[in-house]
Formats: C-alpha cells, sequence, structure tokens
C-alpha cells in the first residue's frame, strides 16, 4: 500500500471496450499500470459482473503480474454480505490499482450500489488510486448505465435498458463493444432520451482515459463519440413503448489512439494539441 | 405494357433494406406497386444476385401476385449471353415494375454491367417505370457501390470494399441491413473517403424513395442517414490499409416512415413539411 495521497486529486479513471488483448502485448493493460504513480503497484481484480470469476481472476493475475504488479489481489465478491466485508475493504484499501472485469453490469450494481466496498473504492480513488474496467467495469462507471438492449431493436423506444451507475464518471454514458456489436443505434436511442450526456462508445481492445474534462482515446480499437447536444429534432416524446424513434442531427466522431475530446468544448483534440504529455501518468502521490 | 410516356419524367427509384415483409401486410412491397402508374402492373423480377433464383423469384410472385400485378416475369438472367438475350430484353421493356432481389451485388454489376438488359432497364426507367431493389438490389443502385467489409472491420482503411455501381441515383451510397449488421462503421468510413456522398443506410423492412432532391422514408424500419459534409477532420489520406481511420463531425439521422431527407439542403424534412401528398404516385402517364 501507498502513502496517503498529499493532494486531493482523484485517480485516473479508465474505461476499456471489452476483450483487450491479454498477450504479452497487452496494450491496454500495460497502459493501465503505467498509470498508477507506483513503479510495482498492488492490483485488485473485482470479479463480480462474471459468472466465472476463477478462470477470470487467474487471466488477470498472469497478465498484471507478467506486465509488472507486485501483487494481483483477488476481491471475490459474489453477494451483497461480501460487498460488505472487511477483508475485501481492506483489499481495496491497499490496491493501487482497482480493476473491474466484465461480465454483467447488473450484477455490479445490484451487489455493489450502496456498499461498504463501493465506498472504499470510491475514497481510494479519491486518494489517487487508478480505476480501471473493461466491457460490464467499464458501462457501470457512468451516472447512467446502459445495461441490455439488443442493437437490432434499438430505436425503438424503450429498447435500451437504462439503470443507475456507479458515476465515477460525469457528463458521459458509456457503452462497450461498440463497433463489434453495432450498437450506434443504442447511444443514438439514449442521446434522443437526454442530449445532455455525450455517448462514449468504446470498441473492442481500446481504452479511453477520463481526464477531467478531456477523454483521451488509447489502445489498438476504435472510439465513437455519440454527440446529440445539437439535435433538432425528434419525436421520442410522443411515442409509446416500441415505437420507431426519428433524430435528426447527431453527431459522431471516430477516434484512435492519441486522439481526445473536449467535453467542455465539444470537440475532438488531434494528437499535436493534445501533446506529447497528455498521456502520461499523472502523479498524485509524494 | 403501357402506353408511352408523354412527359419525359423518370419513374421512380426504391431502395429496401432488405428482408422486407412478404406476408399478407407487406407494405412496402404494397407500396412499390403504387408507386406504379398503372393499377394491375406488370412486374418483372431480377434474381440475378440471388444463389437461388427458383425459391426467390416464387416467393415474390406470390407476393405480387396477392398484391393486384396482372403478371409476375421472371427474369432469370445468370450469365452474360442472359443479359443481351432479346427474350429478356423484351421483359424489361413489358414490365411496369422492375424489381431486383437480393443476393450478391457484384453478380449483378458483373453480369449486367454494361449490357443491353441493363440498358433497357434504363430506357423503360426513364420512360416511367418503377425501378425497386432490395438488399444487394438497393445496394448496386448508386455510382460508388458498397459490395463488402465486415462491420467490425471497417474504418480500418480500405475494409469497405467498394466497386462501380449501376448510378440509378447521384451523390448518395446505399448500404442495406444497415441498423441488423451494425453498418454504421461501413458508411463512416465511406464518408471519410469522399465526404461528398451521403450515406445512405437503410434498415430491413425499410425503404427509401429517391424523389429527385428528396429521399423519403418509408416502412416499418429505420433508414439511417450519413452526412460527412462538414467533417472537420480525417487521417484517411495519411494511413496505409488496415490503420485505424479517424473522422471527425460525421451527422448521422435516423428517419422513419414519412420523414425525408433534402439533399440540396442538407436536412430532415419531417411530416408536416412533405405534407400528405409526398408519397403519393407521380402521375407519369397520360
Amino acid at each position: 500500500m501507498n502513502m496517503q495521497a498529499n493532494v486531493p486529486i482523484r485517480g485516473p479513471l479508465i474505461a476499456i471496450g471489452g476483450a483487450e488483448d491479454k498477450s504479452q502485448e497487452a496494450a491496454i493493460l500495460k497502459r493501465v499500470l503505467t498509470y498508477s504513480a507506483t513503479k510495482s503497484p498492488v492490483v485488485g481484480v473485482i470479479t463480480t459482473a462474471s459468472a466465472i470469476p476463477e478462470d477470470v481472476f487467474k487471466g488477470y493475475e498472469t497478465v498484471f503480474t507478467t506486465l509488472g504488479a507486485s501483487e494481483v489481489l483477488d476481491i471475490r465478491i459474489r453477494d451483497r454480505s461480501d460487498a460488505a466485508a472487511e477483508r475485501f475493504i481492506a483489499m481495496i484499501q491497499r490496491a493501487d490499482v482497482i480493476f473491474i472485469s466484465g461480465g454483467d453490469q447488473m450484477r455490479l450494481t445490484n451487489i455493489l450500489g450502496g456498499s461498504p466496498v463501493l465506498e472504499a473504492m470510491r475514497a481510494r480513488h479519491a486518494e489517487g488510486a487508478v480505476v480501471a474496467g473493461t466491457s460490464a467495469g467499464a458501462a457501470c462507471q457512468s451516472s447512467t448505465m446502459v445495461y441490455g438492449g439488443a442493437a437490432t431493436d434499438s430505436l425503438r423506444k424503450g429498447a435500451v435498458k437504462m439503470a443507475a451507475g456507479f458515476g465515477l464518471v460525469d457528463g458521459v454514458i458509456i457503452d462497450t463493444h461498440f463497433l463489434e456489436r453495432g450498437r450506434f443505434s443504442r447511444l443514438m436511442e439514449v442521446g434522443a432520451t437526454n442530449p445532455e450526456f455525450l455517448g462514449v462508445g468504446i470498441g473492442e481492445d481500446a481504452a479511453v482515459l477520463f481526464d477531467d474534462d478531456k477523454i483521451l482515446a488509447f489502445g489498438p480499437g476504435h472510439i465513437i463519440l455519440v454527440d446529440s447536444s445539437n439535435i433538432t429534432g425528434s419525436n421520442v416524446f410522443e411515442l409509446d413503448d416500441g415505437e420507431a424513434v426519428t433524430v435528426h442531427n447527431v453527431t459522431m466522431h471516430a477516434l484512435v489512439d492519441g486522439y481526445g475530446y473536449s467535453l467542455s468544448d465539444r470537440r475532438v483534440l488531434g494528437p499535436e494539441e493534445l501533446g506529447a504529455n497528455s498521456l502520461e501518468p499523472r502523479i498524485a502521490y509524494t
């Protein structure tokens, strides 16, 4: 465990689109570790979303150990009593990187929502620890979370299922496996329901770092941003559930590694503008 | 066969996204027939794109007969010699509605491209006959035709495969099965390669009528328009094949039955603006 943060800066928050490379290369997971201020960080893996936590944990234990983690903690929370257990809270408090695996995001919010473990996670994040999640572990990070709805059914009112997420990041709604599962229409529907929130569609083996006002893309895959703030029309409020939704003037951006986006300016930031330093780990510890 | 057109107006052109309802309801196919100025039109079905032309023809024969066609012609062109055969040219000349089935659009352009049958089709269309196609039969209608590329690979330079289509409509590039197969990224890549052309993504059981400067949506499914004319940046020309494409500020619209789009104004037209008459068949014959 590291020293307490001297500066009240929140740690990095990373969302991964799922199916990230776990081989020798492991570009994204390697980068996740570099965002920790610790050279050989303690990584705590939360496998609550998964139905096969043992296999999932072993996979991450191997890759994070290879990548230089000093220890990989098996935070195997399976129910709400686990989510209040002292031993898991202690693990969270020791972790420099808290990694949330994929699976079903509703398991995450159902089991961890309002729990002492989630509280400990927020506190540790506030102290500067990295919080990263993939697939379900990414989707849960926004205040409103997408948890279901077949892409082929979306843009039918009510097709996209939403619930309250962990609210680790403001102003966005996250979707994952985005290009691979053709989820563009999901975030178009989400945008029509409330244009205030930027849709962040993360492809497989792609990731974003939420850095205050900026979203920074990294990894081999694509990020699709769905900006509904300028939509000029939609019939969504006139419809009954199941009826076909129209929406006009949705703005989309396809970003890759090295590109970013300013949430306040609602515009893409190129690699030159971001500068070489922008993706360097921020130092939260002294 | 009908009288010659007195007015030099081109007939309606209809593109269907595939998998259109062929049951009693058959909203789209019913509408296709109403666009003919003839009460009981002769329908010619071109099954060249299909590997199972007999089955495909029988399906359309049944539904078009049920819907009131006076005759359904089996224009079974399988190779380039068929595409020059007098008997097929005669069928085209008799047809009030020329319907191009689904299958592989490369078969359509390979077999019909530059052929006397295609020439006859263009002449008949110029006389006022309806030309309609579904899936491959829709994709082939634009000047540049998308014929392949997995949605999951697209936005990698060169992933989307394009070739020359029949050029029955200007200013657009058509893609089909659009929401069902998650093809948004295909038309984003297409738009990055040349922003002049509006991407017209047609969902299954959805259709558009190209009416001069206007695109009119009909049927139960969705139309997604991908407008790249205002893109502010893309790395596409800097890349080698296979590298990840960025593109910024793509505008998308989701339309349903009753909505339209003005190609010259690049804006959505609502049902009120279009008026009740806009989707009525145009009278090309006296």
